[in-house]
């Protein structure tokens, strides 16, 4: 069994490198600092290394502050590497070179679409997130579950499954999701700091964009745009419209919601989808992404941009009707 | 054990009547399906009977359409009373009249303010949602947990523990959450209907009460105010401001959110706190509620009201600090 394998490399290493994915989540950051807790609970040195900023929503995770940004002085002395929630190598940023060329590699992940690029691959595409599989590595390193532990795993969980609603929510989520509170997981801590807290911009912009919603082919279709000068007057940050296309996406009846974001010279498309395949509409303009949630960039006006997309999302629409 | 009576009156019963609170919530509608769901399975009559409308929200719930509003023509032939997440007899409504004079009455709740108003009752302030409760008396009535009910009972857990996120969370409510997702919980409908779902009016009505947005007192606090004009031109019904008050509160640094609603010839307030006790502002004027969560009424122009609210809240903020 692999995982019992990677216990004995584990133990046996001199010092841990622990990589996640770029534009890091919930699930990456989470995870990888569960690890690094247990290990150093173990008497193991590790690091965490990621080629990105960790969010300032994950701040609030014990010991945040010990990940490290690649490139930094400490990278040539990991005998064992471990990748968490990264389906490909690319995923890792450059951090990828320092991964590759070390001499164990361990690859842990839950995307069905993960390469295997690692020496040892433990992939479950059936586990809600990357955490689940986390969970399982400490049980079998004989960690002792810690509110430390436990909160950066349920924070995991609870973002990877859109808190215990998306379909990847499972009898084995709940399972070690209830073990995680037993331990001390600080779910109201989680709650606040990542479900319930937005900056005073953020809450501005969200009004705005509203206030730019459209509504067209009886009801099907529904957008929102937002523009640099948007963004400037609500004092907002590119990352703060996450989340927007929820609002058009949600209205009773639409079949596709989309948000139209200007940038530097070009405008960049969001699409949400309740059962259309919005992954065909976005490749139609050198997109892609996933059936319900896909995007793609078109370097034209606005104005232009909404004309050409609302009419293929039409078409779409009209092709499943 | 109060259980294994209330097991054999059911089992013996001729017809139950199964009540909820007015203004049904997710627990209440889902616990009561759930139980009538059971009983039907095993050739036991019942009725679920309300003094309120099923909110459209829960219209999607298996059967919900069975549902009875009080008072309807049925109401002599109970034998068993079983109500559910109900503190007192009053929540009721009307139909406590019915309740109260059956000869045998349950009550299954899970707030700690439950007066024990019945012969048989089972109260557990420990439980996430009366629907723990439910599920266990379920479960020693020997009933087969199907979709449906598993549906109704998993929506019940989600709305009652804000997604697995309130304080009221255990590893018992995610354990019940796991075994009903195994036994074929549509969570993707739940989520899709309650957490996902809103009208076109509801969405223009939050862009518009965002527009409104005031943070101030060193950014403690946050209020947004909507009046009967932009209700009409949202085509927004009263109800739809609910969850507005979120906005104000969600802002990083504000301790209070305040929602003041134009009523007829009053102002409704709504308070919602990080820390701060706000029941005891409400209680300033003459209202009440929860230490996070409060509210009062006032009969003074908007303009006052908020004057006088946020005076009192920024005497509250300093208290604190």
């Amino acid at each position: 069994m692999v995982m019992s394998e990677i216990v004995k490399l584990l133990k046996s290493a001199k010092k841990v490198l622990i990589v996640t994915h770029v534009s890091p989540d919930g699930d990456g950051i989470g995870s990888t600092l569960a690890l690094l807790h247990g290990l150093n609970q173990l008497g193991i040195e590790g690091h965490v290394v990621i080629d990105d900023e960790v969010p300032e929503g994950f701040a609030f995770l014990p010991q945040s502050g010990k990940i490290l940004r690649y490139p930094h002085e400490m990278d040539g002395y990991y005998d064992v590497a471990v990748a968490i929630d990264c389906s490909d190598e690319e995923r890792m940023g450059n951090v990828k070179e320092l991964y590759m060329r070390l001499p164990v590699k361990i690859n842990i992940d839950h995307h069905i679409s993960n390469t295997m690029y690692a020496d040892y691959n433990v992939v479950d595409s059936n586990a809600g997130a990357s955490a689940e599989l986390v969970y399982q590595l400490l049980k079998l390193l004989g960690v002792e579950f810690d509110s430390d532990i436990s909160t950066c795993l349920y924070c995991s969980l609870a973002t990877d499954t859109g808190r215990f609603m998306y379909s990847n929510t499972t009898s084995i989520t709940h399972e070690i999701a209830g073990d995680l509170l037993n331990n001390g997981a600080d779910l109201r801590k989680i709650a606040e700091e990542i479900f319930e807290k937005k900056t005073l911009n953020q809450v501005l912009l969200i009004g705005k964009a509203i206030s730019t919603l459209n509504v067209v082919e009886d009801g099907t279709i529904a957008y929102i745009t937002v523009t640099k000068a948007m963004l400037d007057e609500c004092g907002a940050r590119p990352g703060d419209t996450e989340g927007l296309v929820y609002y058009p996406k949600s209205i009773d009846g639409v079949e596709i919601g989309l948000l139209f974001k200007e940038e530097d010279d070009r405008i960049k498309v969001s699409f949400r989808s309740k059962k259309v395949d919005v992954s065909k509409i976005a490749a139609i303009f050198g997109g892609g992404g996933h059936v319900l949630a896909s995007g793609c960039f078109l370097e034209m006006p606005m104005s232009e941009a909404v004309e050409k997309v609302v009419q293929a999302c039409a078409r779409a629409v009209k092709d499943v009707h």
